[in-house]
């Protein structure tokens, strides 16, 4: 017990890769801006290029290990009618993130919008008439720069939550740094953006990182001492991931090049959010570079489990949208393989689902002291 | 800014009517078992009695401030065919959670459920066939023993963070110590369970605790400095505030004396949140002892905020759902007093609402440096 742990430290080539700056960003803006000057004055219409998205511009980079965008891309002109108020749209929405970065604030994507709204003097036209005509704006712009919304000063709303022996430091918040196994436990609430420019990884002595689907479980987890006795990290992320609590998961692993498993319920719904934190969304395709972990494991639950743990009587009956989501899961590139093929085949046929608190009907504790070890002792895993 | 504050400590007497010791708890439910096995052996037919539910048996206890549960009972007999198979889920449970208080074990409302499904031997019968069936039965031991569901050591799930200059102190997790204003901008997360018995409040140097309705503008008002400038405290709530979050702002408020004022969303769903805060729920009515904050404030947002601060710009219309719980809140007696009356007045006339969030339309800072400090020196509240 009372043996020195060895501090795992970042590695500092992983943190490298992670860090743009935010004059960079604020360079790659202003040159994409200078270009359309540029056409302005030549007396040219000036152009907007960014990347296609939707499915058709998907690819499955399978070497990676990753979702990521193709090559197709789309040019915007100004003196197209049809073009011209998202030009102007993309224009505030480029020069707004340049002032963010330049005065280091950030601003959630409703707040960009409600700031940038306003009717045109003149005329009776608004700027926006709703969030979902600056939320497709600020995607275009990501790709233009070839960046995360994160790195432009932006972010959605924060979700999930750290616990065990790791230090971070706030280094816009005074340098405090703080171990997320001495706050009680609540745990450390992670933030909207978890860029490495601003929240730095420290060290930690833990040999995995185990990432869980319910608050619930990891409110378990973490009465039954699971994180101290077998020295790993918790991240709870409260459903499908929030961006930020993704980004940790994702530094996590990459800096600290810790094991990452996924803990979800056993259902079609639980194995999505392990695949898109192992191998990113399509919406995000683009953003996998930053977002996923192809290495990361699945622990569970399986529909296996309900018989090797003898849990039939806590089944559910699956939902029309899982069984739908389910179909569309195996005919998934990243999902071609035995096992996964088989699990969601068991799906189809059983019709059934098992959640991770279902474990309770063996004991309380059970997850902690047999279900989990029992798992990483046997390399239980699936792909 | 060197001058040192003075350190606020919780009141002894207020902490100490927050405490229910788990083994008086404990003592609470054996005496309710006794009562059982003496009609038992009387040969009589045991009872259980509780509190009748329902807005029928609501009060609003104008001295007070809150809602309560009035007198109404029901009595529930075991050798009642329409009362058999919940007379036996109730003793399960009360035996279950008595388990839990005598091994300083915890459980989610999912997980007792779970924990106690099992087919009935020699039958086809399930002790509870879905969690709509324990989740009462909980209720129901709640009210027969006088407590909440927190101090029979159950939970829901937590949501809510905590940041500022405040010391807490978890007694179950190594007597950690820590202060909310030295995580980061990240802050602490709030557990489901916020009782006394475990988590001691320490001090605080704040004035006041402002509960924030949206994730975003917590986040907001970290960056801008204000909880640091302006000696508060925040908790941001995430919409309707779970009950460790309300646990938490009522012994903040209670413990340390602290005013309270709350600042959500400028429609029916955001007052709606502050009425909970404040008075309690219909449904949690008899929990609003433990739960409410009577001498709350309501800081914002208001619709008379839109002229008043020039956002006509970035209103909202209401939708269907918000025009409803408008007109049933007009008829609430707590809502009875010419502030609300106009309020809700207007919103039915204007059809409009206002967003947290659209302060941003004036500046990013505009929430942190004009409209909080000036409602605040103004007292520029609702009751």
């Amino acid at each position: 017990m009372a043996t020195t742990r060895v501090m795992r430290k970042p590695k500092a080539s992983s943190v490298k890769t992670e860090i743009v700056s935010p004059k960079e960003i604020s360079a790659r803006i202003k040159k994409s801006a200078e270009a359309m000057v540029k056409e302005i004055k030549a007396n040219q219409d000036p152009t907007f290029t960014t990347m296609q998205r939707g499915k058709s511009n998907v690819v499955w980079d399978e070497k990676k290990g990753y979702l990521g965008l193709g090559d197709k891309t789309i040019t915007r002109n100004f003196l197209n009618v049809a073009h011209a108020k998202k030009f102007m749209q993309t224009s505030m929405i480029m020069s707004k993130t340049n002032e963010y970065l330049l005065h280091n604030k950030t601003a959630s994507i409703r707040e960009i919008y409600y700031e940038l709204k306003h009717t045109i003097e003149g005329t009776k036209e608004n700027t926006f008439e709703g969030q979902d005509e600056s939320d497709p704006v600020i995607v275009d712009i990501e790709h233009s720069v070839n960046t995360i919304r994160e790195k432009l000063n932006l972010h959605a709303n924060p979700k999930g939550t750290l616990y065990g022996n790791i230090t971070l430091k706030d280094k816009m918040h005074n340098n405090d740094k703080f171990n997320a196994s001495k706050l009680g436990r609540g745990g450390w609430s992670i933030m909207s953006r978890m860029e490495p420019e601003e929240i730095e990884i420290i060290e930690t002595d833990a040999d995995y990182l185990l990432v869980v689907e319910t608050e619930a479980m990891f409110e378990r987890l973490i009465e039954e001492g699971f994180p101290k006795d077998n020295h790993c990290l918790l991240i709870g992320v409260g459903g499908q991931a929030a961006r930020g609590a993704r980004r940790l998961v994702h530094r996590v692993h990459k800096e600290l090049e810790l094991p990452t498993y996924v803990f979800t319920d056993g259902d079609p719904y639980g194995w999505y959010i392990y695949s898109v934190i192992k191998q990113g969304s399509m919406a995000l395709a683009a953003h996998s570079e930053f977002m996923s972990v192809p290495d990361s494991q699945y622990i569970g639950m399986t529909l296996d489990d309900v018989k090797t743990y003898g849990l039939q009587n806590v089944t559910e009956n699956m939902k029309e949208g899982d069984i739908k989501r389910a179909k569309e899961m195996m005919a998934y590139p990243w999902f071609q393989n035995k096992k996964w093929q088989a699990q969601l085949q068991k799906a189809l046929t059983e019709k059934i689902r098992i959640e991770q608190q279902a474990l309770a009907n063996k004991k309380l504790d059970f997850v902690a002291t047999t279900y989990l070890p029992e798992k990483i002792r046997n390399k239980d895993f699936l792909p």
